[in-house]
């Protein structure tokens, strides 16, 4: 199905590792919505995925780059001009990685070093690469760059570990970098708090499957799927949202607002 | 332009008075992507706007319905479904009003009959709405409700009086019954808290044309418009945003999220 | 135990039913705290409990008074002041009442009439107790005014039904009024949103049991008890929050801010 | 004045620089009110600032510690329970730096070094502080910590710059660590978000004075004042707020729910 929603629009898209990755799925909805753009992932990450894939079913180009890497990020962004032939309309930044949850550190035993590492990675990277953008007026008037988060940047999920706290910062970036971006190019800057979400990324975290379980008996409208987040993402990049910026916005079934589902209670009332 | 992004969608519009509207100008917008509706007002707001010009415009019928009322509210939305033929997929409510506003009655010194008065048009209604919705079985799984709001419903802005506490108690209703309308039809409802909008209704609150000033530059991408909110109500409507539930979301230019812009803080340098 | 916090200040105390509310141990506290007060009641609630063991107590005086009725709400705040010999420091507003809740009606069967009648009992007396104060000139400066709430006014508690949308009409008439009595008199008012409380209103709610347990458990230092509502309650009436005020304050074990506990997961997982 | 809250309490105060410091009033205040502490502070910041007048005035001895370091937070930990005799009761966390503040750098030209260095310093040492008790079991069970943060990590104040998401990433771990610090004794863990304060810092930074002359004009109550955070700050060490935790507590005369006041409209109403 497509509205052509996005027709003409060209852009970045960060993180498309598998079929499970949420920017994989964008990637192909802004294909399918009639937008272009140049796919890129970490060095590392594309000899782990298999992203020709996705590049060639939808006729994109690959350019690796490490988001830690300012200089990584300029030749990224100035390649992409030139491939899609102008500037940027809209940017999706889809990183995240803690090396204290890989080791297995728990959040009072954590190794900082590996603490600044993620951030590094999981949010420091968008603020570089909106510098970037920045800098080299890279965006078009009215462009949309979004990045994936987790609630666990506002509330207790304690197996997040330090990515909680990672996210936190990312959505900091995005009401900061925001803020500067729209005066300066009126370029709106949002973050999507997401359901958990089964990719590859997400299966490593402890408890996962249990807490996916609770996530969708205590949602109105169960979990939303890397599916979803797909098509809330091509409303986000479309024409349509244009004053709607510096926020994070939940797709989610309406776990956020939800204080406890009655299937919850009745877990409890049944003891 | 026209995505088609509501093609066979059926749906009953509340509170287009006239030009000015946000709900007219959403009526304009979902009419443009292939939606139909039916459109309502008050008797009294009736007389008073133009709303017949609309439904030219758009090929719609106008059902006069009090929505304080809820007999009348069975009768719109029974004949809405013959007219229509079928149920429902989108609700658009954008009413409010208050009698201690439009007399002058400060907030110290309300006359709380009045007040009574002004909850039950202004919030009330949006759960008597949806109540005849959900007992008659009215609306389609995955359909969308939005009901307009204000950001005064979580900060101060003291000329909005006992608006602001309406908006509360209406974004609050939005949460409560998106919670069992979202488990028994997977319907979606959600709240949109628009920058001050120079409608008919908004010109009349007392220092509207300097809080507006000051709200557009305090937002970094200005203040969102009433066609800009048609938009972003469109995209509500839509397929593509169907696990987006129980939220309360910002259409504002960034409004919401600043502390303080350089703008305004020049204004308080230069003293 | 006592600090003296509040020796010679003059209050009034809504809704001390009995030995469980939170108002009875509030009035313990305050009175160990040197502080003077009125108790007041409705008049058939004053029927129902045993106040009169409270007044002995804690040396105060009961003046009836309906909390929907400005007349009533005169009265006491003349006779208060007459009795404690001059202007008031403090307000405690703990009053709810559902109708829809006690007949037994689902939160998508309202009568509306009900809904009014509990709205007006359960947060429009809190705008009248202000208005009141306010036009009678009857608080101290850097007096406090503090009303009990429940956190169903942000997240959904399917159970709570429409006292969810009470709370958070009550939540926003503590803001916009509290904006008024700040720049008037330097009055604050805050609203507490305390754990769940087995109280003898609160155990009358549906699956209040199950909630509790559930709500201890995802709680890091558990819920909050009726004790604890007071102690806190004496800071905030105390001279060392002067400059805290349009807070909605979480009393509540940390339950506010967690979005999963570890204990909540295993129950999951275990399946 | 004293009320004695504190007495036989054991704590370690981080950050007094200067008397215009938060944390010297801070300590001032727990002096008073009978709690005793161990202060500590950068080995640089002591050579700038004369805590050791504060140390005489308190009869308190310094420990310096340079917080971004664990072995010096490991020493300062073990000694300051040998000085007091025992496990603490609280803990004051206040310490902030932004080398690209200090250095001028724009927040859209930020060196990512100094960004990483001042998050180190601003918010990482939070965690380390709290991991280093955590893992000597230095805090007595209901024990409390408390850090000092501001509102830029919510919404933005352009010329907080990076400070912003350092506050941001401070404030969630202060969520992250609170749950487990909870579970395992009791600990509450919560921060103060205060009013911008002339203090030796916070003058430096850019704007200042227009901006608290801002902030000032925007709150009901006007800005908290440092010795207003000290008092607040009491109530949270004492015993009197035992089950709040997680949270994230505004100090600010009212500002942080105000969308705007009657003067700062007059301003752009004068126009």
């Amino acid at each position: 199905m497509s509205y052509n929603l996005l027709k003409g629009k060209k852009g970045i898209i960060f993180g498309a590792l598998d079929q499970n990755s949420i920017a994989w799925k964008t990637a192909e909805r802004v294909h399918e919505e009639g937008g272009q753009f140049v796919l890129t992932n970490a060095p590392i990450a594309m000899r782990m995925g298999n992203i020709k894939t996705l590049a060639e079913q939808t006729g994109s180009e690959i350019i690796p780059a490490d988001a830690t890497k300012t200089e990584d990020l300029e030749n990224l962004i100035e390649k992409a001009q030139e491939i899609l032939g102008g500037q940027l309309d809209f940017v999706l930044h889809s990183i995240g990685m803690s090396i204290n949850v890989r080791k297995g550190k728990h959040y009072t035993e954590q190794n900082h070093e590996w603490t600044h590492k993620g951030l590094d990675v999981s949010a420091m990277s968008f603020h570089r690469v909106m510098q970037v953008l920045y800098q080299k007026d890279a965006m078009n008037e009215w462009g949309s760059i979004v990045a994936l988060t987790y609630m666990a940047a506002q509330r207790v999920f304690p197996d997040y570990n330090d990515m909680a706290d990672n996210k936190a910062f990312l959505e900091s970036i995005a009401r900061s970098f925001g803020y500067h971006f729209g005066k300066k190019k009126n370029v709106r800057v949002n973050t999507i708090s997401q359901s958990p979400t089964p990719t590859t990324a997400g299966k490593g975290v402890k408890g996962f499957d249990g807490f996916i379980a609770y996530a969708d008996k205590m949602s109105p409208l169960g979990n939303a799927t890397a599916q979803d987040c797909a098509d809330y993402t091509i409303t986000l990049f479309s024409d349509l949202t244009k004053r709607v910026t510096l926020q994070n916005l939940y797709n989610d079934g309406g776990f956020s607002n939800m204080g406890v589902s009655e299937e919850i209670i009745n877990k409890f009332t049944e003891e």
